[in-house]
């Protein structure tokens, strides 16, 4: 059966610049193709039993569109974090988001941010004249991976012919695929005495906002590293200034910050061993890419009356 | 048998900086360990039938201690790369390197300065301000390694779970497991116009020096980008960058450069899609270990009388 599936916005819109944001312009025509491809027919948001939600911004939009369109069964999500439309999801419709979908290119950018922070690629940068700086190796080193999701999953992976020892804390208890243990998230402070590298890359909710704060870091083995590739909250930015500045804490390679986008004149753009990379872990081209994918795989399981791919839990938040 | 092995210098000497130079000071001792180890003694060089060779420096003091101490059969080399050390290669004695020895570290380092130029590190840490930049993916490139060595076999097992399309030019016709391709250096303008990421891995000598020039870097891609984790005399330096400010070349992560070290105001500093890492993509502390290791196993097969690794092949020069 032809699945009626709605687009929001229904016109194109454009000057969306953030690669994390959704570039509404372009991306509608490709999403309108990929419903298409997956069985789907787009019509007007009043017909329609599937909504893409594509707007940028805050829930309340959605909400209104839920209220006017009693229609609209299932709403699909273009991020892999969706903290920022928790409200929504108290609604009796069924909602999925792309969680997943970007993961590869984040993995690599987590791996990339890893190996930035052991061979002091900030100071090699900043520097302009020869000065060798004695580099340590991933090799072997202990990897705590915090969030067991696609990220995780996919960063395991391109961890495996490093040899490195990996723990992965999640909240499912099912072991993840290659890590050497999978663990509860309650048992981080237990491991962080022996963590090497501690990769954030879990779901932001208010249970996992600062999860990486002072007695955390306090808690760290000298010459740790921290990577965050998931939300800048996840680590409080006061504490990781003063882990840096007492030297409890090596490095950090951050593509998210607290506050985000971080101001100029904030002192983590000085400090030589911290690298920031503007939230950029993902393209544009990259994210459109596998939004579509989903989106395409969603409507035909949709229309087949199967699962979803990326149901967001409402209890849980993501 | 227990064979008798010398080490030069014969004392301790300190003030060695650079991490691809031997500390001779603790190493000397620890070298000494590793020869006790592969059961052997150290005995003054006059009555060495091997010799251990930890001077910085060229060859000369070396060919004059052969000369006066004719018992000499065996020399090892503690570099990996002894272009340097040529002149020696002549004579009858049999000589070994470190060869592979310190590969994985370089290959670690290699994966980083890809990784770090696809997705435009250098910018990030020199910009103190919020500025996303679109990354591109290692994930599904088609990379090309020049060399077929120590390096190129951990780069490849590094680079298995990126799903990288994975070509190695090498001397040998053997094929280099994990590669999708093994050919001779003599395919490298074939290769060059569908290569993304071209990484030098190879032994310097006459027939490699500026083995990436104009003609190669004019043959690679739009977006290519180059990794130079060798000898900086593999690329044609003037070539470099003349490519990299005709928007020939996306970016270039050089370990090594020539001149080495590079001096202070020469343009390659100030490029923005230039890394430069001043020649240490291994560490002092793993380069003594790996050495120690190299030692006490080739004087067990010294005195079993079993073929050494890392023998030098006099005619290639490595």
């Amino acid at each position: 059966m032809e699945v009626k599936i709605g687009i929001a916005p229904e016109k194109a819109i454009e000057g969306v610049g953030r690669p994390t944001d959704v570039a509404v312009g372009p991306l509608r025509d490709q999403v309108a193709q990929a419903v298409v491809r997956g069985g789907g027919r787009v019509v007007p948001v009043q017909e329609a039993e599937g909504l893409v939600w594509l707007l940028p911004g805050g829930p309340e939009p959605l909400l209104d569109a839920l209220d006017a369109h009693p229609s609209i069964r299932w709403v699909q999500l273009p991020w892999a974090g969706v903290e920022h439309f928790k409200d929504a999801f108290t609604r009796p419709q069924t909602f999925t988001c792309a969680k997943g979908s970007f993961a590869k290119q984040v993995s690599e950018h987590a791996l990339m941010l890893a190996l930035a922070c052991l061979r002091d690629l900030v100071r090699h940068a900043r520097t302009p004249e020869w000065r060798p700086i004695d580099p340590r190796s991933l090799g072997g080193l202990s990897v705590t991976i915090l969030g067991g999701g696609g990220i995780a999953t996919e960063l395991v992976a391109l961890l495996q012919p490093f040899g490195c020892r990996i723990r992965v804390l999640r909240r499912s208890a099912s072991p993840l695929p290659g890590a050497d243990e999978t663990l509860p998230v309650s048992e981080l402070h237990a491991v962080l005495p022996t963590t090497d590298v501690l990769v954030v890359a879990l779901a932001l909710t208010p249970q996992t906002r600062h999860i990486v704060g002072a007695p955390e870091l306090a808690l760290l083995p000298p010459g740790a590293v921290l990577v965050n590739v998931a939300r800048g909250p996840h680590v409080d930015t006061d504490a990781l200034l003063t882990a840096l500045d007492a030297g409890n804490l090596a490095a950090a390679g951050l593509d998210v910050t607290d506050p985000e986008p971080l101001p100029a004149g904030h002192p983590l753009w000085a400090h030589d061993r911290v690298l920031i990379t503007s939230h950029c872990a993902d393209s544009s081209e990259y994210v459109a890419r596998m939004l579509c994918e989903r989106v395409a795989e969603n409507v035909r399981r949709f229309g087949a009356g199967e699962e979803l791919d990326g149901l967001v839990d409402a209890e849980a938040g993501y």
